[in-house]
């Protein structure tokens, strides 16, 4: 559980407010989670999730007074764009990042909570299923669901998928289990405290791709 | 047709050598056509696609002398990368680029042959799928075949697309299938002579992605 527990999230303050430059470098580790998956045809996610990651760091470092938390991007781009926002800027490119992260949270969560297909305990496509119906499914047609239908067989062995999170060390399942619950506590948190703020402020958006 | 017709690629000398520098600059016009299917889905295609083209610039712009024609690429490579070879550098970068390149010949070509499916005239899958037959489906796992499956229907209706290769202008049907086959002719010599060079340098891979 390397990947993920040596670059935990931060606790947040009690008053919520995240602040952007501790968020970017938290979610910077978070990509090659989908090399985890061990296939090639996982690559455009991560690139996908790569791009928001790189748009929210170009609108943060063009002003890192003004935009010091997320809660600060999403109010000073409701004002420059205007009749455009929330589709626009890196409040659209977090929209998009949240949902990725809920993925990697649903998914991790199962995984801990020891939830499996009885009749293929060592496959994860039923914990990478439940993540997606949570996160993702509604913003995404139905050629995109079917297009997720397909690269789901490619999906790794539970056991291979928790060695690779592990960096390749051979760590007892139940170790990595642990690890997997002690990072999703702030992680968690983190992004229910972005999905409220969007929610507060009226900036999510359901069309789909 | 202005998209292809406005940057033909050039006739080749009799020799069939192939400069890298036009070559480049012709190919650089490419990555757009995949625009034209009118679906996000495509993006990860067009983005491996220009990777490839941005893999051979930066080899060519490292040495424009040493690497100045496509076979020159080759040999050079194949005297660097030993062993490595073929799966390495720029001529691995070639070898998928060109795949990428003949589907699109094949494409074009089907149109321009007005080769269609009879129950669904405006339909171009017929055309899709016998390029991807000819071009890549060999190099591709059967799960990959599955996505290519799906991402076919995300395909526009053969008006939209000749629309959108015209870049928008009502041009008739049969001028822009005219500027189809002029545009095929220098092209179709060029994809030619590369899988040429591959086949008589032993530089062709038949692994599946
Ligand atoms: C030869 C055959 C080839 C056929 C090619 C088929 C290719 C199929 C492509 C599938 C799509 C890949 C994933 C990307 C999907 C993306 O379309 C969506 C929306 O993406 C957002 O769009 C916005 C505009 O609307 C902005 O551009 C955002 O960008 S902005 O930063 O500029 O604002 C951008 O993130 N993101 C998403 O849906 C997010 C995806 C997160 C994924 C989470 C994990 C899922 C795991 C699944 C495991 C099984
Ligand atoms: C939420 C759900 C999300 C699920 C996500 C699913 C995503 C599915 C991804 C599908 C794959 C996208 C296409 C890319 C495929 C690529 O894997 C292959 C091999 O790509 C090559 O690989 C080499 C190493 O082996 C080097 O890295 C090359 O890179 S190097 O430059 O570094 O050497 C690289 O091009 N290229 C290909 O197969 C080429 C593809 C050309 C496409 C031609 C048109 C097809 C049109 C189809 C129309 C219907």
């Amino acid at each position: 559980m390397s990947l993920l527990l040596e670059n935990q999230f931060p606790q947040l303050p009690s008053i919520k407010e995240i602040s952007t430059k501790s968020f970017l470098e938290s979610v910077s580790h978070l990509p090659p989670f989908f090399d985890c998956l061990g296939s090639r045809v996982f690559a455009p996610i991560k690139a996908d999730i790569t791009g928001n990651i790189t748009k929210i760091r170009a609108v943060y470092e063009s002003d890192p007074v003004k935009y010091e938390t997320l809660q600060k991007i999403l109010e000073v781009e409701k004002g420059t764009y205007g009749s455009e926002w929330p589709k626009a800027g890196a409040t659209l490119a977090l929209m998009w990042l949240k949902r990725g992260l809920r993925f990697i949270q649903i998914m991790l969560q199962s995984l801990a909570d020891g939830e499996r297909d009885e009749n293929n305990p060592n496959h994860i496509r039923v914990n990478i299923t439940k993540a997606y119906e949570g996160a993702l499914k509604r913003y995404h047609g139905w050629i995109v669901q079917k297009i997720f239908k397909a690269a789901l067989l490619a999906a790794p062995y539970r056991s291979d998928f928790l060695k690779a999170l592990s960096k390749g060390e051979t760590v007892a399942e139940e170790e990595c289990l642990d690890n997997i619950r002690q990072f999703l506590v702030n992680f968690t948190t983190t992004i229910d405290a972005i999905y409220e703020m969007y929610m507060l402020m009226n900036a999510e958006l359901d069309y789909t791709v």
